[in-house]
């Protein structure tokens, strides 16, 4: 169980991502007009648009474990543009918690990250 | 440059720290009742009561970048209780990005993280 990522909102991905990039030396993952997955001083930062992704941070999961808290507490596990597949759970002031799996081979990010 | 932390809010850092350390075997790293810093999943998450710091992404800057962007913007340099330095700037949408840095043995993590 490792810390993946932390997601910001945006309402203006380009924008954001230009500032990221030019402030911190951030490097671009994914990018589309939704949501962006930066790389920024070594950790994963993804800015996203607040009516599609609640801000949260995510921590990364076995398949395995993604679906045995999705069962545990009655939700569908959503699968991601990017491959990437994830469920939210809250902490207990309702800080948004993604638990995120990737699926060996089947994500954006296997050429990028092997 | 490196990311350093990421702060969510807590109206209740014990009943927080509880749910970090059981849901993701979370170890503490500093904990009073203001605020809390985890390591959850190799990962720094601070815990923080919203009347006293923003949620925020934290960049780890050396103290030279430090006093140079503060100095840029014109705001002082706040010294914090576990020894650290920092100054908050804002993205384009107003997430808080604090710029941070661990002047060598001023710390309360020297013995922790060495």
């Amino acid at each position: 169980m490792q810390f993946d990522h932390v997601a910001i909102p945006s309402n203006d991905i380009a924008k954001s991502v230009e500032w990221y990039v030019s402030r911190f030396a951030a490097t671009v993952l994914y990018q589309d007009t939704s949501w962006a997955f930066l790389n920024v001083g070594g950790q994963k930062l993804a800015l996203v648009t607040p009516s599609q992704h609640p801000p949260h941070v995510a921590i990364c999961v076995t398949e395995q474990q993604l679906d045995e808290s999705a069962a545990k507490i009655g939700v569908v596990v959503d699968k991601h543009r990017d491959g990437t597949k994830g469920i939210y759970i809250q902490d207990p002031f309702g800080n948004a918690i993604e638990l995120i799996c990737y699926p060996p081979g089947q994500t954006l990010y296997d050429k990028k990250t092997s």
